[in-house]
C-alpha cells in the first residue's frame, strides 16, 4: 500500500509515529508532508530507510492509497491546519489512518467525505467495543512472553520490541510483535491501544492479544508503555505488566535522562530500583525477571562513548544490554531466548 | 430526597451498593425492591440502619423521588427483569440513579420516558468528558491525604474510608471522603468513577478530585480500589496510588481470605509483601507509609475471635489496626491524624 505521511513542522525529531512507520512498517511511503521542510528528502534526515520526497501538502503527492497522520500535538487533538490535506486525501479516494485522541470518524465533514468517496477512516486509537476485564490466563499460553519496560516514557520500548522480534525472526525463530500503542498498531495493522481503553480493561485488553497469538508463536515481544513510576501513566504500565504475564523483561532507558519527561519534579531513581519494582510487582501474579537491558544512545554522537554508556548500563543492571538500533543484538537475544 | 433501592434477589448479601447507600448516604430510603424478600423489613437483615419495607416492585412503593439501582450483575449489564420498575419510576416522575456499565441514558426507551416526564437519568459510572492526564500536582495540596489500599477487591476499602472520615468529623476535624467508585459516588453525590475512565487518565481523574478538595479540608480520605497485585484491576489501583499521592495508607484485608476473589489461582501473599509493594511503588512519586490496618471481620460471628483476628493482623502489620465497622477506631485514627 502506498502511503503519504503527514508530519507538518515536526519531521523527524518530533514525529515519533512518522519515523516509526517509515522505519518499521511494510507500507510504501511515497511522501512525507512537512511544510517546513518541503523540497527535501527523507534520507537527508533519516539515512538507511527507503527514501521519499518531503512535500508541503497532499496536493503535491503523486501516488497514495492512504494518508497517515504521523504526528500528535500534546493532548492528541486535531490541528485544523491539516484539514485541507485530509480533505484532499479523501476527495481523491485515499483512506486516512490516524492515532489521534480526536477521532476522524466522528468528524462530520470527514465522515461524509469518506462515505461519498468510499474511503476508510481508521482511528487506530479507538478501542474495540467488545474489550473486557482480564481472566488471569495470559500465563497459560505456550509462547514465552518478553515485555519491554521502561525507566520513563519515550525511551524506545516499541523500537526495542520490534528490533528484537525481527532479529529473532531473522534467526528463524517464530516470534511476533504485540502492539499496544498507536504507532505499533499502525506498523502491524492490528492491536489494542491500551492507553485508551477503559481502565478496568487495561490488563484484559493486553491479555486478549496474548491469548490470541500465544499458541501460534514461540515468542511474543510485547510493546511496553510508560513507566511503573510515572505520575500520570503508571496505570497503563501496571495493567500491561499484569495482563501480559511476561516471562522475561527488557529494561529500557535513555542515556542521560535524569527526570521523568515532561514531569521534571520527578527524578529517575537508580536502575536497581526499577528492577526490584517490576519484578516484585509482577511476582504475585506471575514471576518474571529483568533478563536484559536496552539503552537508547541517540543523544550520544560518537560510537565510542555510546558503547561505554551501554557497558556501564549493563554493569548496573547485572545482565546483558545493548542499543539494538545501533549495536549488535546477539548477546541480549541469547539472554532472552 | 426519598429513594427506593432496587436489589432484586440479592438483598443484602450480594447487594453491596444497596447496603452502602442504606448505611452511609443521606438519602431517606423509603423501600427496598427485592422480589424474593418482599413483605420483610430492612432491619431483619441489617440491624442498626433506618428501617424500610422490602417490596416486590416499584408499584408497591408509596413515596419516592428517585429509584436507585443497588445491585450489579457480573459485567455490569442491565437485567431486563428490572425494566418495568424503571418505567414505573420514570412514569411517576422519579429520577433514576444507576452505577451499571450499561448506561440508562443511552437506552432509547428510558431516554424518551425521562424527557417526557422531566426526570434525570444519572449514570454514575459515565465519566465526564473533560477528564485528562495527571499533572503530577496532587502532592501540592494543603490537606493530608489518606488512601485505603487492599489485599484484594471487596475487602471494604470504601467502608473503611467512610468510617474513618466520619469518625474524624465527629472529633471536629475538617475531613472529606473522596469517592472513586459507583457506590461512593452515589453516597456523596459527586466523584469520578475511576475504573471506567480512559486508562491514560486514571491518575488524572483522581488528581482532579484531590486538587479540587485539597485546600478546603485538612484531611482527605480517598476510597481505594482493587489491589496492586490484582490480575485484572491492578491498573486502577496503581493509578489511584500515584494520582492521589497519599501521605498515609490504610491496608485493608478480609479475615480468612486466602486467594484473590474470583481469581482463585492467585494466592494472597503475606501482608508484609503488600506493605513493601505499596510503599516502594509510591516512593518515587510521593513517599508514603502504611500507618494503620483495617480488617473486615464480617465472616467471624463472635466478637472474641474477631478481636483476636484484629490483634493478630495489627501485629503482622506492625501498626494499629481495627475493624472500623465493629470495633473502636480511636487508636487507628490517632495513627493517621
Amino acid at each position: 500500500m502506498q502511503v503519504a505521511v503527514l508530519a507538518h513542522e515536526k519531521f523527524p525529531e518530533r514525529a515519533k509515529t512518522a519515523v516509526g512507520v517509515i522505519r518499521y512498517s511494510d507500507y510504501d511511503v511515497t511522501a512525507v508532508l512537512d511544510r517546513d521542510r518541503a523540497g527535501g528528502q527523507v534520507n537527508e534526515y533519516l539515512p538507511g530507510v527507503p527514501d521519499a520526497p518531503i512535500v508541503s501538502g497532499m496536493e503535491d503527492v503523486e501516488n497514495a492509497d492512504a494518508l497517515l497522520i504521523g504526528i500528535a500535538p500534546i493532548g492528541g487533538g486535531f490541528d485544523e491546519s491539516w484539514r485541507a490535506d485530509v480533505e484532499n486525501a479523501l476527495n481523491r479516494g485515499c483512506d486516512v489512518i490516524s492515532g489521534l485522541h480526536y477521532f476522524l470518524s466522528e468528524d462530520p465533514e470527514f465522515a461524509e467525505l469518506a462515505a461519498a468517496n468510499d474511503c476508510e477512516l481508521w482511528d487506530v486509537r479507538k478501542p474495540r467495543e467488545d474489550l473486557t476485564v482480564s481472566q488471569g490466563i495470559g500465563k497459560d499460553v505456550d509462547a514465552e512472553v518478553i515485555l519491554t519496560v521502561g525507566t520513563d516514557c519515550s525511551v524506545g520500548k516499541m523500537t526495542v520490541s520490534l528490533e528484537l522480534a525481527r532479529a529473532a525472526q531473522e534467526r528463524g525463530i517464530d516470534a511476533a510483535f504485540i502492539p499496544t500503542g498507536q504507532t505499533g498498531i499502525m506498523i502491524e495493522g492490528w492491536g489494542n491501544p491500551i492507553d485508551r481503553v477503559v481502565s478496568d480493561f487495561t490488563a484484559g485488553a493486553v491479555e486478549e492479544m496474548i491469548v490470541e497469538k500465544g499458541d501460534e508463536y514461540d515468542y511474543l515481544f510485547v510493546e511496553g508503555q510508560g513507566t511503573i513510576i510515572h505520575p500520570a501513566y503508571s496505570a497503563v504500565t501496571c495493567g500491561i505488566l499484569h495482563g501480559s504475564m511476561p516471562d522475561k523483561l527488557v529494561l529500557c532507558h535513555a542515556a542521560g535522562r535524569e527526570s521523568i519527561h515532561g514531569y521534571e519534579d520527578f527524578s529517575i531513581p537508580p536502575v536497581e530500583t526499577y528492577i526490584d519494582l517490576y519484578e516484585d510487582l509482577a511476582a504475585p501474579v506471575h514471576e518474571t525477571e529483568v533478563a536484559a537491558g536496552a539503552l537508547n544512545t541517540m543523544d550520544i554522537v560518537e560510537d565510542g562513548p555510546a558503547r561505554n554508556a551501554v557497558s556501564e548500563y549493563a554493569e548496573d543492571l547485572g545482565v546483558p544490554a545493548t542499543d539494538p538500533v545501533r549495536f549488535e543484538k546477539s548477546e541480549v537475544l541469547e539472554a532472552l531466548l
